[in-house]
């Protein structure tokens, strides 16, 4: 009888370990000044479909982005607008677009990469602006507490499978406006053989 | 001085657990028949950098390779020839070209993804050859010693930086003609920060 119980309850904590994982493809965050030079005079964005934290959603407009070696197109604008306008991309990407972005949490950009926007009504030569986003999870204070972590403490997380491994530097990031998700982009997914919405173990 | 003695014997320790990483773009290995189709009957390849095999080079020589969604140019040949003709890319390469290769070793073909390669005399459209290389560890009868591991053993490969982390699953692969050196693809790199030259922890 107690093993039982034993058994459940390490269960329970076992499930308790695991978050889920979102994948992010390259986008733009806009700033309202921003918005008005690449769609126009307030312009109004269209959900193309809602990501995993709360409010947020893709749009159905798209920009290009230009750097000093190619540039990519249907970049999508990810709503609604922010203080200051920001593009993620992959390492993969700045190599291709030959720009050298940062890894950065989210909204620190002072000294990140110089990139060009271009939308349908004109373009953004931005002095600063690109960057690689940092591994983070996104959870409510009742979720640090479940997990027991802080804001901003640095984690890992391991992921099974044929190129499984344990990604190092994984920041929490709480606020009771974020679900429980993880953030990696594209390079970090392809590298561990990630697809997105698998459930991945936070190790602390 | 018996202090000074152990201590030195920790650095040679700790030295001795690192391997030499190298990054390997997409290429192709090409068996004779294939190259006599895709370059001309016997052509004779030109050497452009040698790679950290012994006896293994890039060549001048490219082909392009199509998938159902889009090609990709100036895909290097390495030379010599092999038995089997053989295209390793990235799972990001995989995804824009629209192949679904599998996680393999190298010279481990059977039922890996079909693709379409295109030279200046000809085209292949092959059933198999396209894989995802798996990490892997070149190294000789004697390096396999003084790390005490074995050929095909799977280890742990530690990554330093604000991207690090563990790598799984990274194969052994021992034999006389190999030189110590780590083979990673694209994604591994910029997943993990990585541009070729460092120097990574073996972990058993």
């Amino acid at each position: 009888m107690d093993e039982i119980k034993a058994h459940n309850i390490e269960l329970v904590q076992e499930k308790d370990q695991f978050v889920p994982v979102s994948v992010s493809a390259r986008h733009i965050h806009l700033q309202q000044e921003h918005a008005d030079i690449l769609f126009g005079k307030n312009y109004t964005f269209t959900k193309h479909r809602d990501i995993s934290q709360p409010g947020q959603y893709s749009c159905v407009e798209q920009v290009t982005i230009i750097g000093p070696k190619s540039k990519m197109e249907r970049i999508r604008v990810v709503a609604p607008l922010r203080k200051q306008t920001q593009i993620e991309v992959s390492k993969t990407d700045a190599i291709k677009l030959g720009v050298n972005p940062p890894v950065r949490h989210s909204g620190d950009l002072k000294g990140s990469a110089t990139i060009t926007v271009v939308g349908p009504r004109g373009q953004l030569d931005l002095t600063e602006g690109c960057i690689i986003a940092d591994r983070h999870i996104h959870m409510s204070p009742a979720d640090a507490d479940k997990f027991g972590v802080n804001d901003h403490q640095k984690v890992k997380v391991e992921v099974d499978g044929e190129k499984g491994g344990l990604m190092y530097g994984v920041t929490i990031r709480v606020s009771d406006r974020y679900a429980l998700d993880m953030h990696i982009d594209t390079d970090d997914a392809n590298a561990f053989g990630i697809k997105g919405q698998e459930y991945l173990k936070l190790i602390k």
